[in-house]
């Protein structure tokens, strides 16, 4: 099993190639058997391109900065962030927690973002 | 489904009843099929006699403490908190993410507490 440093090193390239709009950067974290369900209770993604599709409309959005530890547990990690959102005219900060579970070989099998659409607020 | 607000109000109520080793008012929380896995990685408790041994060992010697907003997904909630564990002659701080899914009926029917038994630190 990857060691905790390991998986907190991904998620810290995670983290970087989100900010980055870095999409290859993202999916080279993913297994290509991964989900990403974000926000949680919404579709269920499956499938390396419908998954590369996903971050490609999001990363440019978003920012994303942790604000707290991020939790190793066995083979998952969760960790707090604030993200801001750019809505065109507007931006939006949004609070979430990100989960994921890693595989033996530290790569990514399913990530889930906590948070609501319907809670989000602006950042002006 | 129950409201963000009723599902956080679910969340409070569990913190206090957990500060004040509430094992009744915690187990109300729960609806009987509710599993519970903390850490993450360890065991998966079911069953309402194995959930109540399981705070009734653990609550006493717990004080926890949101350290950021409880975040709202769909029928799940995740937070960040701060826990103090008395460890006999010594105490732990450890960092937690929670995560809790509810029922229809705004039962716990899932807890899964993310924290690595290998990363506590002396609270002093």
């Amino acid at each position: 099993m990857p060691s905790p440093e390991e998986l907190r090193g991904a998620i810290h390239s995670y983290l970087k190639s989100m900010c980055d709009s870095n999409i290859e950067g993202i999916m080279d974290l993913f297994a290509d058997e991964a989900t990403v369900e974000d926000p949680v209770g919404g579709a269920v993604l499956s499938g390396r391109e419908t998954i590369r599709a996903f971050y490609a409309g999001a990363a440019p959005k978003l920012r994303v900065e942790l604000t707290g530890p991020i939790r190793v547990a066995g083979s998952e990690c969760a960790w707090p962030m604030l993200a801001e959102f750019d809505a065109g005219d507007t931006s939006l900060f949004i609070d979430v927690i990100d989960v994921m579970k890693f595989d033996a070989n530290g790569k990514v099998v399913s990530m889930r973002a906590f948070w609501n659409p319907a809670e989000t607020r602006p950042t002006r």
